[in-house]
């Protein structure tokens, strides 16, 4: 005999999102053409955001230019201030700055966002860390975070624009555990034209952010800002 | 001065394809789901292809199912009598099957669309190749055959569903030679909804071959048979 209480609870609708209107957002890079993008795309779609730096005053000045309440610290400043923490900085710095934030970061919801890519006269190719990724990289080094990934795919140039309103874009989202990536899903679909879509765990980070080395390929060859949207879902 | 003869050459549009209706598209691993699926696509859109498998019997067997004037042959019987020739054997037949064909597949323009995944309880995760990505073992094992990579992306549900017409998505093709993906992008353009758009190197086939783990989770998630789009191209 099946009781009510035998029953499966309720699949979860995948495209339910918290609200995450009261989350600070941080920034770390933020002063990075994709730092300043996403800060930019985030405040004016109404999110409090703080940029980080490794100098407040270049931090104060970036975000003075980018407008609609954006805020600029200091790396360490920008973390504990904020709930959800944007690691967009460079990857040479990626793991000198996140072992410095180690404390600030702890507690905090991360999202790397960080292609580790090499140029050479044939154009970009993907570096591997020893931990797999950049994400991975983030989550050995931050054992106290909750560490996820996304952001990885979108123009700089296009996130800058004002006169552009929409991107069209998908925004995969990796991460352990489902209510962190949720948050990281809800947090991309702030910005107007952009979905978060759920995209497996970190182990699976690393092909995410070396495809940026075959988005630069398409640019060039077809003169383009490409994104990428997921069919079908 | 600037005479005519000093002007750069116009560029090339990058959405000039050739003409590749006379060309005979051969499929290895014909009688898996997702060799049949393209060989499906293909031959519903009017082109002549062969599908190839160890055992003649299975091949024609699968051939005379899919209609639309397949053949079926054994697998160097299919290589000797293709133009371009699809790989779509699982991946731990890759390496074999291709050194047993070096001699049909001279000359031939094949194209790559293995994926080499491993599964666990957790999912989907990539295979690395010792030589970087399976597209690149082929190019390494095929010394004397073109190679490009393309159709990982795509799903073998939708690709043999007769009542779905069109499959709206991209198909990153990669490759060393330029005409030889432009034929590639040319192929994947037969096929109703489909766009070919060059991404690459071989170099830069790992992520995108790879990158079928995240689709897995994503189909999992969303319970969709998810493809890719590039955007803004």
């Amino acid at each position: 005999m099946t009781t009510r209480d035998d029953a499966p609870p309720p699949r979860r609708d995948p495209w339910e999102l918290p609200d995450v209107s009261d989350l600070v957002i941080g920034v770390l890079g933020g002063t990075g053409d994709q730092g300043r993008g996403l800060a930019y795309r985030l405040a004016r779609a109404g999110q409090q955001v703080i940029i980080g730096s490794r100098s407040a005053d270049r931090a104060r000045a970036a975000a003075e230019e980018l407008g609609h309440g954006v805020q600029g610290e200091e790396n360490a400043a920008c973390a504990s201030r904020s709930d959800v923490v944007i690691v967009a900085v460079p990857w040479d710095g990626h793991a000198r700055t996140l072992t410095a934030l180690r404390t600030e970061l702890a507690g905090k919801l991360v999202v790397d966002c960080v292609n580790p890519l090499g140029f050479d006269k044939r154009g970009a190719y993907p570096i591997v860390p020893e931990e797999g990724s950049a994400a991975q990289q983030a989550a050995a080094l931050l054992p106290d975070s909750r560490v996820t990934a996304a952001f990885h795919h979108l123009s700089a140039v296009l996130l800058q624009n004002p006169e552009i309103e929409r991107i069209d874009t998908d925004v995969m989202v990796l991460g352990e555990d489902r209510d962190d990536c949720a948050t990281v899903q809800a947090v991309a679909q702030l910005i107007p034209g952009m979905r978060g879509v759920f995209a497996g765990r970190l182990r699976n980070a690393h092909q995410v952010e070396a495809l940026v080395a075959n988005l630069i390929s398409v640019n060039r060859r077809y003169k383009a800002h490409a994104g990428i949207r997921l069919t079908n879902i």
